[in-house]
């Protein structure tokens, strides 16, 4: 019992290696373990093919006969583009199968287990169950809810303001909290933010000191797609994808003309004059998206806060005051009494360079 | 000298039993150490008398002689309503005097340790100085420049908002952020808020579930009095101090009445509409207090942060989000670029309860 938290562990930190960047698959890991001994390893690789057991299976080569495979999801029992995992283990002649929880994907919800166990393999679930559970959880809510899970990024002077008046805010906070923002994006499949940041800041949006990595879909959301052409996002959709999520009311012109600079367009709901920010993930969630990381603005935030449409927050926070003229981190909510605003649990507290970071899960 | 550092540190440790709790004098601590063993502990008692020195003399009794007396500041020279704390260590034959800085009251500056060199004590300067100027930082403040060191206190949302739009503040933090702020209160000479604040949430701003502890005074700074008589601050004024600093266009009829409910009026400078920042530390100063805890409300902040009156900030950090329509934690101040924000240096991140407090300097 102790071993298998211990592998799973290992095939946890294997499986992160691939978040943001095997969408709209789940990023598993995989530890294959015999006699003792870590065989093979593996996890699912950009694109979201081959699966992580595929790929341990194949760096055991023979050793994988009699081993036991450490899976951080149930393994799949479909044939998609390749034949099902749990096909995969059978064949290899694994002994045993450790994974924490089940797929929530109808296509494999306890049907992977099902097929291991009627082949004579001996199926353990649980150890590292609550890991697994966070680890996946933007695949089991696209799963099971059909939209990404959403992380909210606010980077902010001491009183909660993203810029100054006049809307400088280059730089609020340091080149540590920078980087980690960086990273940030790294481990999500898009970023997305609202127009008025996107013309405000004129953002690329990509990851950038991280050496080679794979690039996150840049989205932005806005009704009437009131960006400029000439901004960064359109000058470089060529390079990594930009969709824009609008309104039927955006003009034609203007559609054609983001579409002509390789942006993907995707017409989504508008409720009170707002791209509705629960059609707008579910739109995301309908092209594969399973973590999207939102870099703002203000309205943008507000809107997905007060739908209470925010899985995780990750506040920035520097040493400087602003005032109250300053551009406000969230924008207007709505919130009238503090029952009705939304809560999230503390679960990290850091201090990077001269900021704090902090972090909150619903 | 490690022994000397680990002395001090002891003595520091006794001498912040003070803060908050003799002022006008600084809050000192007192080891004395013979043959390596501590005979004699002090601190300054409540309001500032005795001093640590003959407090720990006291308790050191005939084994002072020939002791080594570790002093968190220097000792004083002057004889006021107690003679000098450097002829009682004369006369108690201590052999050395170790203390980190020199006084910067004019009346001691220097003329402490010259007195004891002078009687053929042995003096060592320097151990634990950063510290120690950190400790005295008020009391240094009041003395060079004429006014208390300033603590700003910040508790808000995740989006720096420290009511709903309809006023509603209780509670934003948890049981945990708040009582760490009467722990902060406890060692504070006194608590300040503005009038916005003193209406909306009728304040006691007592230190309360600490034990039986000293009381802060309690400073309202509004510039025509607009705080109702029936409040919790005038009907407990004759219990703990309530002081009001006000302009001088405060009608008259107010400042009598509430004086009649035992509360102390002090008139100060009011430029470009409100109490001057600047005018109403040096009208504390001058009543001689070291160390004030500033509680808002946003107004009171803002002007304090932009006339860079603010020595360190204590933010909390809640997991809700309230929007723009929010009160700010900090009001108006005029800064149009990052260049010209007050910026302060992350001394200390913590998690409290559900909330994130945070330290910074100045």
């Amino acid at each position: 019992m102790k071993d298998d938290v211990r592998h799973m562990a290992h095939a946890l930190r294997l499986g992160r290696r691939g978040m943001g960047n095997c969408w709209p698959n789940p990023a598993v890991g995989c530890v294959l373990v015999k006699d003792g001994r870590i065989v093979g390893r593996g996890w699912t690789q950009p694109g979201g093919r081959p699966h992580a057991e595929v790929v341990a299976l194949a760096d055991a080569g023979a050793q994988a006969r009699g081993a036991t495979a450490y899976v951080t999801l149930e393994p799949c029992a479909h044939t998609g583009k390749t034949p099902p995992c749990a096909t995969a283990l059978i064949q290899a002649g694994v002994a045993r199968v450790v994974a924490p929880i089940a797929d929530s994907d109808p296509r494999v919800a306890g049907q992977g287990f099902e097929m291991l166990r009627r082949a004579g393999i001996e199926v353990t679930t649980g150890p590292c169950a609550e890991e697994a559970m966070q680890d996946h959880a933007g695949f089991l809510m696209k799963t099971e809810e059909g939209r990404p899970r959403v992380t909210l990024k606010l980077a902010s002077s001491f009183d909660g303001r993203i810029a100054t008046a006049t809307g400088e805010s280059k730089w609020i906070t340091g080149p540590e909290a920078r980087r980690a923002v960086h990273g940030l994006r790294a481990c999500h499949d898009a970023v997305m933010v609202g127009a008025g940041t996107a013309r405000a800041d004129d953002p690329e949006l990509t990851v950038r000191g991280r050496g080679h990595v794979h690039q996150p879909v840049r989205v932005i959301a806005s009704r009437l797609i009131d960006v400029p052409l000439m901004s960064r996002l359109a000058s470089t959709a060529r390079e990594v994808p930009v969709w824009i999520v609008h309104g039927s009311d955006a003009a034609t012109a203007t559609r054609r003309a983001w579409q002509s600079c390789g942006a993907t367009l995707i017409q989504s709901r508008v409720t009170a004059g707002r791209l509705d920010p629960g059609a707008l993930l579910a739109a995301l969630g309908s092209q594969g998206l399973t973590r999207v990381f939102c870099e703002g603005g203000g309205q943008l935030a507000a809107s997905l806060l007060a739908a209470d449409l925010v899985d995780e927050l990750v506040g920035f926070t520097a040493g400087l005051a602003l005032g109250a003229e300053g551009r406000p981190g969230v924008g207007a909510m709505g919130v009238d009494t503090l029952t009705e605003a939304p809560r999230f649990r503390l679960v990290e507290t850091r201090t990077l360079g001269n900021d704090v970071m902090h972090r909150w899960l619903r």
